[in-house]
């Protein structure tokens, strides 16, 4: 079996928004804007800046605004942030994010622990925001959540995944993400999905958000870009996971997945030594070590 | 992109050859045999139960005549062991060892290290140690070492691997294995090999031996299913690796490689719950937590 990989992926780096929103330890904002610029300078060109959510519930996003008025914006990088709610948007609107992710949960059960709404309500509140983001001039990435399974319900039907695409192509977002909140997307899943979810998108962009959580994170990526997918969200070190679901912690680590990319002949535009220096400086400051393993492969033996 | 999946796959269950090692904690006899037994009666019906080595160089394997001769031999179980020499394979044939690995390394710098021999020099001791052992009724699995790259010599050709292949079919083994010794295999480099080695081979079944060192594992086995290939080597927990090889710890796991391919519909013929038990059985013997991910989820969060 012979297929063609896309000549080059992108990576949508999100350590700073769902890698370190579960962590006790708080990242100061000098230290986000030191990893923000370490990014950028491995090549990075799309990065997550926070979410503005509840600092109550999400206290590591408490000093969004000030971020956002730190960040030195360069040409050709995209900032992006994620928002919940017509509160959440306000906020951004007023730092001047140029791209925005809204996301709807494909499980009833994890929307209403979620966001406090059934799917189909969800949706009609995320057509909203959608609305008034690109009416404030901002891209937008409009996510399917738990569109691979859920951790409370298991199986979620394709259809209602479909479905909620649909929706959102209705207002014509510039990328559809589908997420794999729970960890529960397999290859052979994700093939499928792909398939349905191309013929309904046409030449809007698709991008993946995916867990490692059953150790299937780079075996869901090889399968997705053998579809000719070209976005995918990492998290440097492998930081991260949903804090509503049990058992999700654990993206995909941006290291490890660019070392499978240009091991395989595609291209990141990202310098993957600087990269692992990048996490293993981050790692000293959170005083952990991450699930990443390329960056661990010659510290372990030295 | 859409390919015809193996219906089912055999595992072929290494941790009390490749798994436990080079591991400091000494394995007793009776807790092999309860593992081995344990694994069994999940359902695993090829299993390593020692290499024939020096006892000096691995300490773990002196036990192999108690350990063979204590051995409750099931119906349908294939118990297999792995020798590098003749007094190996000798001690092999007194325990009447149904099937033998025998292996040579694709790369010279790993070959000598590993058996001070060149791979001509190996490959000519190894065409003799097939014969022997098929004079004496046992099966032989025919392995390539490093087939997919070096820890010390980095890539290794293609052609090389195919030539070592040939010279293995000249002897009919019953099967071909491909190791990832140094786990610097990726999702289309398998792809890349595995089509050249099925020309090559014909009807004679490939095997592959992966390890997880960058994460690629089951990515890896993901891309080999997808070219026919229904056996792999896998070590329960993840254990294991090359002792003679800087950075190539942890074979792939069992318990997530068994929950990949019943996740996309691949039968195992194994019961992942009893795998997942006996693991974290296992665990607790060694006082170590195992690198395997699914054995973890519901433990890390309850």
């Amino acid at each position: 079996m012979q297929s063609c990989l896309p000549r080059k992926i992108e990576i949508h780096e999100v350590v700073l928004r769902d890698g370190i929103q579960n962590e006790k330890k708080l990242v100061s904002t000098d230290q986000k804007i030191k990893l923000i610029n370490a990014l950028t300078d491995c090549g990075v060109r799309r990065i997550e800046v926070s979410s503005f959510v509840n600092e109550r519930l999400v206290p590591q996003m408490a000093d969004a605004e000030k971020l956002w008025s730190m960040v030195r914006r360069k040409e050709g990088v995209v900032y992006a942030a994620l928002v919940l709610n017509g509160r959440g948007l306000e906020r951004a609107m007023r730092c001047r994010v140029p791209q925005i992710g809204i996301y709807v949960s494909a499980s009833e059960t994890h929307s209403r622990k979620n966001s406090n709404a059934s799917t189909a309500e969800a949706m009609r509140e995320a057509m909203l925001l959608i609305e008034k983001a690109q009416g404030a001039g901002m891209e937008v990435r409009a996510g399917v959540m738990n569109a691979f399974g859920c951790a409370y319900e298991g199986n979620v039907p394709q259809a209602k995944v479909i479905k909620l695409v649909k929706d959102f192509l209705k207002k014509e977002p510039d990328e559809i993400c589908l997420a794999d909140t729970s960890g529960m997307a397999n290859p052979s899943q994700i093939r499928k999905l792909l398939v349905r979810v191309q013929e309904v998108a046409e030449k809007v962009p698709i991008s993946l958000h995916l867990h490692n959580t059953r150790g299937l994170g780079l075996a869901n990526v090889w399968a997705a870009i053998n579809e000719g997918v070209s976005i995918f969200d990492t998290s440097l070190g492998g930081l991260g996971g949903c804090p509503f679901i049990i058992g999700a912690r654990g993206n995909i680590a941006t290291e490890d997945t660019v070392n499978m990319l240009h091991e395989t002949g595609v291209e990141t535009g990202i310098n993957l030594d600087m990269l692992i220096e990048a996490s293993l400086q981050f790692e000293r400051y959170m005083g952990q070590k991450f699930p990443a393993m390329v960056s661990h492969l010659t510290r372990s033996h030295s």
